[in-house]
């Protein structure tokens, strides 16, 4: 009776007993009651390379016009100014700061991706709470826990209407993004079980993002807004405000009114054995992931022949179909449409030995030694490739020719980046937004999230010197 | 050029041929070029009339629980106080002020109706542009059109899309609010046409709300959701935020994805001739409108036979099938329950001859003189009676028979609510938030919004003087 609510009404079954309950209260208990404790190893050490990896997207993000249109339209509104924009000097109140991390960590799209929903589960969660984190004391140990559970509910909510919801239209990562946000501020706010449930009630009603706007500035909007609105559900539900109880299932809920099929065992079972967050991957190359097996060829035949581009006569590629369908354009004119170029991303490849976001400006496209090396690329099917393998065929001036199959390439679940590269990403990212010394105190912050006693000294880790009071 | 894109990707169609538009660029065009003069005195007329019923459902609904509860979770993030919450003291930043308003207006479901899909057309376009115009000077004529042009941008795409995406579950006043709201504070913020498109295409990207939701609190925080995000497109699409350019009609876009069905001609169709707001409806009794003709007849009865209850022996009731269905609650034991009641409602209609919100009052539920008339009510299905019909039948212990036969109902279309019926239910909305007076001068200047030098005005007006400072 604490919410002045009968509980017949309110529908929350106080027992344990799981197989009694729906999908959002058993989500919603689930994340009320985990205890920190029973978090293992493996889940915090990738919990903590998935906020490395998205504290340096949104860093390096943090300066482009996306950004910079979205802070000069919304910036002067904003309330108390208690929250950090990574890599930014500006301080926000914490709705603005969640939906400006939450925009910048996926403006080049190049943060996580949960493989079999393809949601980018970081941006939401961690920006909702790493935001409101700042005004009250967080522990590291805290908000890893929070986070952990936020990416759960997103990618299990996200596994139930996977691939239907996502074929009807939907950009799942702010669809799904919404309720992760929301649980994870509210397991912050110590939310009640009544309470969860209409944070992800509040969520549900907020659950938006079409997938039409793909290539305009609204699609790094969605995981912006959608960490913007869950934290607003978890505020609005610690304040008692109310929604169904069954936002999720209900015959009007969320998993049947934006998709055609649903499987509610995937959001239900073996929740605390089972960890959305291991199946966790991060992008080495600042493009679409069907270049990936391309890029990470060319980079193992550059760096183990020692190869220089004016030794090479032709380039020879054999792809998935895909590859052609989506990244087909062979004479890309700006840095956004390399992206869509599996020539130009070979060429830098080699020339560069990466294919990070520097690899894709409209100098480097418009480069005269990359035009060239990429005008001897050629790219066909090949048959039976799987969409993460390339076979990559090289002809030197001397007559070698070097070839190299990849099997799985880098960053899939199969051969997931390193710690030391997803460092060099990272550094890449904050090149040219942190100094060398800034870049370092941060990367060595966010590898210790677990014991940091203030989670808010993480955001302030990530605002450059230079900028200060500007 | 001036938004630094090309206007091949841009997609905007300069000439005023529409055959070659699309219904997103139409519509956008038609917010962006329609001249205030050309609004005819009939639109302006009911467009006063809206803004009246508006002002009184919001400043009614200001002192809600659903109301303080929201404000409890939220003020404390208030950006600058520019904007007022109608009825209510406190302050707010344009952002929050269009949430509030939006909600207040429909926490007792007695705000506008657009009958024929169910929108209530006021709350998102109002709420959004009233906010604005507390940070510069727009005049009433000004503001006037603004709504006028945002409710016609929400209600044609209701009429595109009801009833399928009604039917699939969304609660079309919040999902077609954020277009209207979008639209009309584009055209006070003066957005050429390739913004106002991207104002169209943020909102899109934002529409949410669960039909689930209803007889939560998250019922009226969608049409407070609606101002909101639809304010938070105009400011972005000023900035030059881009969204597609095809939000509506694109395969992936709005129309596609919420509704199973569309007829775009309904945006586009007479534009500038056949105006949404001349078919607007205002409700004159706090309840669902299936009850509305037994009330209708029965405080008609009450007048024109100066009825007392003790007389009343029985109260027969012949009434459509929906009746008995949705509001066929015999003892409700909250006021709540009462407005799902229709032996409540024809009992309070006989002795109070009124049915506002304090008929729907615990309280008055309970009253004894209330059940014991509430008691001698039947009521049962009347063979061909459409929804706006009704016949009562009331026999008195002096062996008197009464029958009234409600052929409209009034507030349906047909019998719409008087000049004179809008101001009684504002005063019974305003009863305890305002005083007499301040009732009295807020009424006057609703009626006069065409010819105000400060729209402003209208908004500080609703503040009660007693709660100033406090």
């Amino acid at each position: 009776m604490a919410h002045g609510i009968p509980s017949a009404v309110s529908g929350v079954n106080n027992s344990l007993d799981r197989s009694a309950m729906t999908p959002t209260q058993t989500l919603a208990q689930f994340v009320v009651t985990h205890r920190e404790t029973d978090l293992t190893v493996p889940v915090k050490r990738e919990a903590t390379r998935s906020l490395l990896n998205w504290v340096g997207c949104a860093v390096g993000g943090s300066r482009h016009e996306t950004v910079e249109r979205a802070l000069a339209a919304l910036a002067p509104f904003s309330g108390p100014r208690d929250a950090t924009v990574l890599g930014r000097s500006e301080r926000v109140d914490i709705m603005l700061a969640a939906l400006m991390n939450g925009m910048t960590s996926h403006t080049f799209d190049f943060d996580d991706t949960h493989l079999r929903t393809v949601i980018h589960p970081s941006g939401p969660v961690a920006s909702a709470i790493l935001a409101y984190s700042e005004t009250r004391r967080v522990t590291g140990a805290e908000f890893l826990h929070a986070f952990v559970l936020g990416v759960e509910v997103s990618c299990r909510i996200g596994n139930a209407v996977y691939p239907s919801h996502y074929d009807v239209g939907w950009h799942i990562t702010g669809t799904t993004g919404v309720f992760g946000a929301a649980a994870a501020t509210g397991r912050l706010l110590r939310l009640d079980e009544q309470q969860m449930i209409w944070a992800l009630g509040i969520a549900a009603t907020q659950a938006s993002g079409l997938r039409e706007m793909f290539g305009t500035m609204c699609k790094p909007f969605h995981p912006g807004n959608a960490a913007r609105n869950g934290l607003l559900a978890a505020l609005l539900a610690r304040a008692n405000f109310t929604s169904s109880d069954q936002a999720i299932e209900a015959p009007r809920g969320f998993a049947n009114v934006l998709a055609t099929a649903r499987r509610y065992e995937e959001i239900t079972e073996h929740l605390g054995s089972s960890w959305e967050i291991l199946a966790n991957t991060y992008k080495p190359f600042a493009c679409g992931i069907v270049i990936h097996p391309t890029i990470d060829g060319c980079i193992q035949l550059r760096t183990d022949a020692g190869l220089r581009p004016d030794q090479i006569t032709s380039i020879e590629l054999e792809v998935h179909p895909l590859v052609l369908e989506l990244t087909g354009k062979k004479t890309p004119r700006t840095g956004l449409e390399g992206k869509f170029s599996v020539y130009h991303s070979a060429a830098v490849a080699i020339i560069d030995g990466a294919a990070g976001e520097s690899q894709y400006s409209d100098d480097r496209v418009r480069d005269a030694a990359v035009i060239r090396l990429r005008d001897s690329v050629n790219a066909k099917v090949g048959a039976g490739l799987h969409e993460d393998q390339a076979r990559i065929t090289i002809r030197l001036d001397d007559g070698r020719v070097l070839e190299k199959f990849i099997q799985h390439a880098i960053g899939s679940k199969a051969r997931p980046m390193s710690d030391a590269a997803l460092e060099a990403k990272f550094r890449g990212l904050s090149d040219g937004v942190l100094s060398n010394d800034e870049t370092d105190r941060l990367i060595e912050l966010c590898w210790r999230i677990e014991t940091m006693g203030d989670i808010a000294d993480l955001a302030r880790a990530a605002v450059p010197a230079a900028a200060v009071g500007a």
